[in-house]
């Protein structure tokens, strides 16, 4: 880490839109894909929504965001079928105008050159108005960037490769990094000493996992900082501590 | 069905509490499975918003979703460590006390009887004042039930468990039916047939959802309704229409 990465944290907050993931038909693994690739490179999401395909509900949630955060990244409603309004609600929010988008035509009939682009497909080139194309290897459609909101679609191969195309755009926070201890003891034994450390540690993060194996619970303490000594130093702590309530039960 | 079955709708909110969500660490595994629950017995789950372990942030979601909703149903956040601080923003968010409780402290004593109750322990007897508690058979660490808000553990087996014990609480709707019709094609051939039956069929609910199975686009057409009858007229129709635009293919 140098000590010339800028301290000013980077932030974003994530939007997953879709009727399908609120009746439980479809499990969202997006939001945990964008939550991992983010920290990463330093990026805190901060706060994530799922709503349906309601277009003011759409446009409360992109609005509440957008103000709070560096970015804000939504995923799904932008197929070519009619539930698919996401589009439309973001140009609102934005209160902009939308229409068909001939860099989005271009991509689609490049990538589909025998298609018919039926009015349901062009459906998909409608983009706000001011936005940018992102470019995604897999469909052809392309999802677009307004202000700072990347709108990606839904579909999880489609969105990973969109992720990967625009996160060069992005401004990078300090990378937080993050080392994890394993407690062989369920969390109530090692809570008391775990808050003292976190006491003495104030640059570190310490959060306390639990699990249950089926017989036994058991515990992961995770460490983390965007400054490794300070991290290397909480480690150590949270080692000794569960090394002491360790070693007397054997 | 019965015609007896109220007609007025009954809604959810989830409110998904914790760090490790954030971070991409741990993926949510919780909200889908409330969802899933939820829509099985008629309860509309419309709005989840996933927060970190920051008790402003924690209130003002739990305040947002429990005047919208019916029901609020947090997860994360109630155990024995440092960074557990739901119950205190709930309390917060209702402008209670809050205290050990001693019907929370016979639980665990009961579950735990040889256990050493350190305040660690303890911390997860920390019930807002007027709460009911959500007993768990797992941990013997209880949830708890505040006004509109359900308070539930992190831990899916916890709490799955509590979701069973509240169950019976629960105000019900009419059960929402479901059928899933398979599309041999890109929802882009479908969009205009569909977006025809969407309209003659204002009662049902129909969602496309597009996949990707490495080489080709698929699409799986789901019809929802309270109504079977109407139900299954809106299933005829999009099988219709799959089997008008496949035959002609092969």
């Amino acid at each position: 880490m140098t000590d010339s990465a800028s301290d000013q944290s980077v932030t974003a907050g994530i939007l997953v839109i879709g009727d399908e993931i609120l009746s439980g038909r479809t499990k969202d693994s997006n939001s945990g894909y964008i939550c991992e690739y983010l920290s990463e490179v330093g990026i805190e999401v901060r706060e994530i929504r799922t709503v349906p395909d309601v277009s003011a509900m759409i446009v409360e949630a992109v609005d509440a965001l957008r103000e709070r955060y560096t970015y804000v990244f939504t995923t799904g409603g932008i197929g070519p079928t009619h539930d698919d309004i996401t589009a439309d609600a973001i140009a609102s929010a934005f209160g902009v105008g939308i229409d068909i988008d001939e860099r989005a035509v271009a991509l689609m009939r490049h990538r589909y050159p025998n298609a018919d682009l039926t009015s349901a497909r062009l459906r998909m080139a409608r983009i706000p108005q001011g936005a940018d194309l992102i470019e995604n290897a897999v469909s052809g459609a392309p999802g677009f960037h307004i202000g700072n909101v990347f709108v990606m679609a839904g579909v999880p191969r489609i969105m990973q490769s969109m992720l990967d195309e625009i996160g060069s755009r992005l401004k990078t926070g300090r990378r937080i990094f993050s080392e994890t201890i394993n407690a062989p003891m369920p969390e109530g034994k090692i809570a008391e000493p775990l808050a003292k450390i976190a006491e003495a540690h104030p640059d570190v993060q310490i959060g306390s996992y639990p699990h249950f194996d089926g017989t036994r619970f058991l515990t992961q303490i995770v460490v983390r900082s965007r400054e490794t000594d300070k991290l290397a130093a909480a480690k150590s702590a949270v080692e000794a501590a569960v090394a002491e309530l360790t070693v007397p039960d054997k």
